[in-house]
């Protein structure tokens, strides 16, 4: 049925609200099938490996692009389309419209290279919705290290790049979701989980997606 | 300084052939760069383990153009390039030509999307020379067999096609050299290597990239 993406910097919850959202799609009996980008597949998190890692050769920008792309056709063929076809949600960490925000927002690729190869990734499965979660780069670096602190999970190569990098993805999230006001929803990520959650429940209740309230 | 490609079904010779003129230009103090694809980097021979395998989650065909892609992304970038600017000869175990015979003749991919992802991998570096090593499909199969009795190497996820999908590309690599008689050797594979290196030695010599004879 409806197929949601979840963007945003890191650090900006998305696996919170997605957990909240999945609880909740469970308790109205709905089927959901929660899964990510790079990865959602065996061979996708192999490929996911590669690109995010930070010992052994870094991808350059166009291998890098096309290692993302890689993992997504793959995600698409063997996990979104047969989810769909059978009548469950999809909720993606992460899909196409993070390939244009860092790949051609952060790197020097070219919008419409993106674009042209999220067309051949994903054979023209978008999302019905991406939530943005928009975080200002600084908040998003004392999360980070928050969490760094906390799980002495270490940034990857992606998160290491510098502020500047993050703050085009940033932008090229913010300038997508105006150019596509009807699929996509903004949220200030500094609410509260409850509060993102609220707003959101009340987004797919106005789409006929759910009917009960939260 | 040239950028040669082998192309040709699996024992068809490429690499003996590559052996040969690796020698002779060595004894002409030609400086080369001799590499392969899949592969051709640190990253690319890990791609190429994911492509090649025969255990693990095997991709799906856009899947596996684009890790081949991704892998020749790295390879231009990481390796011919660098080369073609020192001045060295690029010989390539495969290049391009492989993937519109294999993903676009072999799996059901359309050329003109093949042409557009080598396209984009490779910024519009082309081999100057393609040799083509043709072989018909049954004796490709047979000098397979025979290169397992001998060595106990298994044939991998590609060479494991059924013969008309080894057909198909066949047919494909012979369409391209004859769109392309200006850029394409086509050899007959089932000649000596004596005779190979005779014919491809004058071949060089009329575009005047050699200028002594063998």
């Amino acid at each position: 049925m409806p197929f949601l993406a979840f963007e945003g910097l890191d650090g900006s919850g998305k696996s919170t609200l997605m957990d909240r959202l999945e609880m909740s799609l469970k308790k109205n009996q709905i089927k959901i099938v929660r899964t990510r980008e790079p990865g959602g597949t065996k061979l996708g998190d192999e490929i996911r490996q590669l690109i995010l890692r930070t010992s052994g050769e870094a991808p350059t920008p166009r291998t890098e692009l096309l290692l993302y792309q890689a993992s997504r056709a793959q995600h698409v063929d063997q996990v979104i389309k047969p989810a769909l076809s059978r009548g469950d949600w999809v909720l993606s960490d992460r899909f196409s419209a993070s390939s244009i925000a860092f790949q051609a927002g952060g790197r020097a690729i070219t919008e419409d290279d993106v674009e042209k190869l999220n067309h051949f990734s994903t054979q023209g499965t978008r999302p019905e919705l991406t939530v943005l979660l928009d975080l200002p780069v600084e908040k998003s670096i004392e999360r980070r290290n928050q969490r760094e602190q906390k799980t002495g999970e270490r940034a990857d190569r992606m998160e290491s790049e510098k502020n500047d990098f993050h703050q085009r993805v940033r932008d090229s999230f913010l300038k997508q979701a105006k150019q596509n006001p009807q699929t996509w929803l903004v949220l200030d990520a500094e609410k509260s989980t409850d509060q993102l959650m609220e707003i959101l429940w009340e987004d797919l209740r106005r789409r006929g997606w759910v009917s009960l309230p939260l």
